[in-house]
């Protein structure tokens, strides 16, 4: 029977209920969304007792649908005062859907300065104190917890940022081989360290698989389904090989790879940190170069990369942190990446945030570009630690540059502007700009059109057809979050007609009921619309679906572009 | 002949025209507000090339009129993101009055990585490169630039603070003793640091005295207006004898003085920090209880506190800045706080944002409360040497809150909420909410009516009548605001009625005009409006126009009251 779980941290009770009429058929961001919009007042205070962090595993998740495994979180965010849903693979998202939890809902805040962790399992949830795990990181939680355990439970976790409700801390989840996975852009670790949890661990013991409604259909749909994973040549062969980091060159040769503070598209020294730099070195020294951040991916762009004595340094080695410490930081050592990535899944930082504001606090002068050992050392010992120099950079590319009086700070909604520079693709740049979630690559990649050239081609230094891209890829976006599906299914849904048949056939089979394309269209504009009336009951205006000043006074190498989209132009945006 | 005169930083140059016809009339914060709103884009970096700082005397500034010595300065405030008018006393604005400059607006950036200093004579505008003088404090430039010049020159400068665009940085101005005054809340001493400004100079010699049309009249207006100073019991014998610090016992006994972040509106230490004691003090130390801070203040609310020794400690020493690091701090040594005033005029940060952060850092931890050498040491070691920690105290209580994931901060439109509780002195809570300039007291005093029983009585506990009360004096005080008058010739103008006439009486006997009451209203409601359009522009929203969510759930001892002003009726304080 699927239920919703209420923690309420204020009197440590827990509370389970009926999923209500409403939410059923919801999942994911879906899901995480409509509780937020419902339950959370628009302008409370996002570290106060009024917000609510909301956990929800995909309409799809803990069937044997490929790529299905995405656990979503959603809260008020603290960095950008708006809505925030964020996803990661694990193995949490699985074990919460077998038990028949649609939504776990975190209310509250203890009136003790004490710690807590939550315990859930097949027939009960526990509110424990914890105190001898305070200040350790998440790998050292997984650890711990799992041995406790004595199995591989599902542990959800907050790293010492996010017990001290820095603006840039993100949520961990396991992976199954105990690894770490980062969900929370825009300080949801900071959220659940409000709340004073510091792990959620969960245990499958005892509860059956999730049977579809009808087991045909369903096997028929997702053997489809995988299959258009496979044949694509983005989800079948880049990314299973070179993992996201095969991004590197292409946008190095595309000219929109932001460097050294986005001050350029092209780094020289692209080659040292590219994708294929990084395979050949992971294979050298006897890693995993294609490897499954959640049970039941195909496409397995994960990675375990280790370091130059054949031992484990970090996996989930994405494309966004290498660009953001390598590119735009010019640090060449993939090795000190792969260490200071490390320490970001450790301590609890979102690694895009953190990059970006090292660009700027290197511009600031706090440390010079290219020092990648100096990052290491203020992971590890400022922002880790919570000196004061840490609390400088943990809150994020935003707060760095109001500490500093800079006025190049990459931002959207006060959050860190990822991979792509905005004027040599304008796509993604119409996404960072008008995103409910601010600068967010993931919430509508018009790099895939732009640049990948999936789904047809829009030139990408063009501003035709850009906003209508961002638009139908937002939406497009926003439901397939909510069926708990890895976003990269959407290289082959954009140019395979089978792959988003056979996945509505797949949701159809699951629960008995008769999905059409447009009822998923429907459900994605529908969530989008649900954010950004949250964002507007918040506080945000149409000035905070801008670009800085600084993308439109300043022109880009090499192709000496500058982003020149009007307001009106883009408050085109929301027409639909 | 009146003029504007232009500062270019981005191509070092200076230019003279004369005053536009539709800024004729306009003084001190209509003038700055009406630049400011027509040439600032409204969405542009507040630290950036495209704002300007704008320098502006008020109507009567330079005449014979008592208390008419005000220098307003404008700008967007990088604070607040809003448009931002701050003035305070000191000799600049009656200079810059009789060489007939009606505003200074300083422009650009300068390309290069050099400082400069700004100076004005009656044939000249000179942009001079300086070096020598960075990173020195306030008291050492106006020092070495009198001696530079061998008079007593104004000086408008910046402290390190300003240099390193901390957003709590405010302007100085020097005194007629060469003492310190500041102007500039909402980080205008950051806007003029980014302008590579370390000081500005004016030097009236040659000029003659500003002369009204219509002597005869001006004289007999001014005799009547300085009499009705002089016959107040507020302007006329409780600021001249305790200054402005006599609101501490005051506020204590209401129940409204903020004490520890707060938490409480009685102090009991009051009596260690009051205006009573204060005089005590300074008389005992052969200091200087009754002092004008500008030519003509008839007054005299400054004083000159010395040390145990008798030397020159502080002057200016106000209110606002005891109550902030005495009940809100629970520092109860007056020498202590005596110290940070002298050091925060110094380094050029704003007293009361300083005083409203370092309550919050104490909740925080930051240092224990009551720590008054702890806030000295990190004045003058942190915050004036720019240290990482330095940084996180510099940028105001709103950054302090963010960086610590605090939820009690009490601030509007991210500028610090001064020394009255707006649970308990409703009318002010109004003003702070609804205020163009953040929470700003100056903008709309309702305490007078309040608490002072000036203009009437209106139950500082109850919702009724407060909008109505916060709504007339701003409109009253922006029209104040312009003519160069010190906001205090607001209690004899609320209860003397010869008082508002004299002064009409003076605009009208100087400039030749027939202004009547209605008009001075006028110009007030437009100043607001501007003001208001200008920030609805920069994207600010009702949202910004609310007071943090702890008043309205925390109750304040000893009357045991909350903030219940719904956003609805808060909203109608913008119905004129």
């Amino acid at each position: 029977m699927d239920k919703i779980v209420r923690i309420n941290m204020s009197d440590l009770t827990t509370s389970t209920e009926p999923v209500p009429a409403e939410w059923v058929g919801l999942g994911g961001r879906a899901m995480t969304s409509t509780i937020v919009a419902k339950e959370v007042p628009p302008t409370c205070h996002a570290l106060g007792a009024s917000n609510k962090l909301v956990f929800s595993p995909g309409l799809l998740t803990g069937t044997a649908a490929a790529n299905s495994g995405r656990l979503s979180a959603g809260a008020k965010s603290p960095l950008t005062g708006g809505i925030k849903e964020s996803n990661a693979g694990g193995t949490a998202a699985r074990m919460l859907a077998k038990l028949g939890i649609r939504a776990l809902i975190v209310e509250g805040i203890p009136k003790a300065d004490k710690w807590y962790s939550v315990h859930i399992a097949k027939d009960a949830v526990t509110i424990k104190e914890e105190s001898e795990l305070l200040g350790k990181g998440n790998y050292s939680i997984v650890n711990q917890v799992q041995t406790r355990y004595g199995k591989p439970v599902a542990v959800v976790s907050v790293g010492p940022a996010g017990e001290m409700k820095m603006l840039s801390a993100n949520i961990s989840v396991a992976d199954p081989e105990s690894h770490i996975r980062s969900l929370g852009r825009g300080g949801l670790g900071a959220v659940m360290g409000s709340k004073k949890i510091k792990f959620i661990s969960i245990d499958e013991t005892g509860v059956p698989p999730v049977m579809p409604k009808d087991a045909a259909k369903f096997k028929e749909a997702s053997r489809i389904f995988a299959k258009t994973l496979l044949d694509h040549p983005v989800s079948g062969q880049g990314l299973p090989t070179y993992g996201t980091d095969v991004l590197v060159n292409i946008l190095n040769e595309a000219g929109g790879l932001p460097t050294r503070n986005f001050t350029s598209g092209q780094y020289a020294a692209h080659d040292k940190i590219s994708g294929e730099t990084m395979h050949d070195t992971i294979v050298k020294r006897g890693g995993v170069p294609t490897h499954a951040c959640h049970p039941g991916c195909q496409i397995q762009c994960s990675q375990i990369y280790n370091d130059k004595d054949g031992k484990y340094l970090t996996s989930g080695f994405e494309y966004e942190t290498i660009w953001g410490l390598g590119a735009d930081c010019c640090i060449e050592d993939l090795d000190d990446i792969a260490e200071a990535d490390h320490i970001m899944d450790d301590i609890g930082v979102d690694s895009i945030e953190t990059a970006v504001m090292f660009g700027v606090a290197m511009e600031a002068g706090v440390l010079p570009f290219g020092d990648g050992k100096g990052v290491v050392r203020m992971l590890r010992d400022e922002i880790g630690k919570g000196t004061a120099l840490g609390r400088v950079l943990g809150g994020g590319a935003g707060q760095l540059g109001r500490i500093y009086g800079m006025t190049r700070v990459p931002v959207v909604k006060n959050q860190g502007i990822p991979a792509y520079d905005p004027r040599a693709v304008k796509g993604i740049g119409v996404t960072y700009a008008m995103g409910t979630m601010g600068a967010d690559h993931t919430s509508g990649y018009a790099v895939a059109t732009n640049i990948l050239s999936v789904g047809g081609h829009v030139d990408p230094l063009s501003k035709t057809g850009q906003i209508e891209l961002a638009r139908n890829l937002q939406i497009a976006t926003a439901a397939i979050d909510s069926t708990g599906m890895c976003l990269f299914i959407a290289f082959p849904a954009l140019d395979i007609p089978e792959c988003l048949s056979s996945l509505i056939d797949m949701i159809n089979a699951q629960f008995g009921i008769n999905l059409k394309g447009d009822d998923v269209t429907a459900l994605g504009k529908s969530v989008l619309k649900i954010e950004h009336q949250f964002n507007l009951d918040a506080g945000l205006t149409k000035e905070d679906d801008r670009l800085p000043e600084f993308f439109s006074k300043e022109s880009l190498p090499p192709h000496n572009v500058i982003w020149d989209f009007t307001p009106a132009e883009l408050d085109t945006f929301w027409n639909f």
